[in-house]
């Protein structure tokens, strides 16, 4: 039996990160081309040929799995609100990768959810079979995995950590809402938090002028390069982020009492500054005494999570058809 | 092949309720025995005795399930944490149970875990894999099913809807932290907001009164007839509950997507006066567009829930077995 290739791409909103290789190396061979964010087809036509490109002559796909920012109808293979790739919105992302790669095995899914497949499989929740991921970009991204299996919710809307809400009168968040877990820990919301502190009476000159010197360019790594330089103010900001993660993760731990929250993402670079903190709170409020100490702990994966986490998720379906 | 009977036992803090039947009639017979808070075994060896008074002679039990208000092993047939039955806490449920019953087949669960999988199979939930449930009680006590099975969680913490927390600088919980859902949709904390509004400035007379009449023996449901009557600070402190709860809900449906939401328990008699605004403010707040009529529904079988949801397990437990 030849060997069975399989591609896992994660298609967001500026590029489309891929994998193809077999079950033990799923990352053989990788790349990346532009999205265009306006035609799924002409996307999906380029992908096949970089991927063609990549594989030896006379070598096939056997099946393909795409991660997609939105909300993803996984059976099928339909994309729908999708804010980061707005002329990709309803869309038949399933009828698009037949057109452009031929009749192979196709398996679907959001972005988030494949990233803790691939966590699940490769990276940090190795060995789990119920795990909750928040992956803290711009906003905040979740993911939860039941008994092994991704819970996508009967219409498709699971998996939104980014907008439980923590404090009804908190800071406004881009979803309309207030203090939604993505206002406190997405890094839009953090970095409008550090603005609004360098206005304040406590921010010191420090934050102030990296805010000014920064400007628009300011991102969390200058915001936790200066905390861990030991700026007290700057340290205190990430600290009360952490709180806020930790008060998500503890309502996540009280409901769903997983093996493990694995918490990725930009933000999450600022590795203990937001750890130590989220995983006290976390601990004060967990109310099962032995669940107390459930790991909270950083992705192991990076970029290509959703991308290796789609190409498992591919390679499941082909395994059990 | 003779029938086989099946018992569904509700263990709370003053009384155990049960029923005995077959599949399609769980509870031919029924009955209620007091609960005896510091003797499992004393406990199991009157149920059994109640239960053998009402078979037919010479008819025994093929299956026992158990629920009980606290922290459930559901492999070991294990109690743990039990504020409710402090006598019965860290005991073998399994062990007193084979020595009342002799060997049947035996099935644990937390209380609200298996009344969700009562309305799941004969109440409000019927016909639904996904769903999540709040009892709203004294304390509030919570359950989650995914894909047809109750999520009990890696260390049997799972369900713990009640500590959600909806506003760290909320109302004290009885669990010593602040804003918990239980702080402001059990009737505990229902009944101390409503004390504590009627002694601010915006109470009315009517609530003051009726407060005053009522003294230690107020229940949730003197406020309801009081907002029912057209009193409006008792309506609005009705309202603001079914907000915050509608929070709770929002959070629940924007994490799992589930088909529907089942809400029980004496404060939930309130009926429309907790539930109308409980849907308006998660709908405002569920992000998929698909999901913001999910469903949020009365329970439907009332004290027996839990009783009728053991005898399902158990007899799950027969048939798979």
């Amino acid at each position: 039996m030849t060997e069975q290739l399989v591609l896992g791409a994660d298609i967001g909103g500026t590029a489309v990160k891929f994998v193809v290789g077999g079950a033990e190396d799923p990352d053989r061979y990788s790349g990346e081309i532009p999205t265009d964010t306006s035609d799924v087809l002409e996307t999906f036509v380029r992908l096949a040929a970089a991927v063609a490109d990549r594989l030896p002559p006379g070598v096939a796909l056997a099946a393909a799995g795409l991660a997609c920012a939105g909300i993803v109808d996984p059976v099928r293979g339909y994309l729908g609100r999708a804010p980061n790739l707005p002329g990709w919105e309803e869309s038949d992302l399933a009828g698009a990768l037949r057109e452009a790669f031929g009749d192979i095995h196709g398996v679907f899914a959001n972005d988030v959810n494949a990233a803790l497949a691939g966590e699940a499989r490769f990276g940090a929740g190795r060995g789990c079979r119920d795990l909750v991921m928040l992956a803290l970009g711009t906003g905040v991204g979740g993911a939860v995995m039941v008994d092994g299996r991704l819970v996508t919710g009967t219409r498709h809307g699971a998996g939104e950590i980014g907008h439980m809400i923590l404090d009804p009168d908190g800071p406004l968040c881009g979803c309309g809402n207030r203090g939604c877990v993505e206002a406190y820990a997405g890094s839009r919301g953090l970095l409008a938090e550090a603005r609004r502190r360098a206005d304040g009476p406590g921010a010191g000159p420090a934050l102030r002028e990296l805010i000014a010197a920064r400007g628009a360019e300011l991102t969390t790594r200058d915001l936790a390069a200066l905390a861990v330089a030991g700026d007290n103010p700057t340290a205190s900001l990430f600290r009360d982020t952490g709180r806020m993660l930790g008060i998500a993760v503890g309502n996540l731990v009280n409901l769903l009492d997983p093996d493990k929250i694995i918490i990725g993402g930009g933000v999450a670079q600022a590795g203990d500054l937001i750890f130590t903190p989220c995983r006290a709170t976390a601990a004060s409020l967990i109310l099962c005494v032995a669940s107390r100490d459930t790991p909270i702990e950083p992705a192991e994966l990076g970029p290509h999570a959703a991308a290796l986490g789609a190409s498992r998720l591919a390679r499941d379906g082909l395994e059990a058809a």
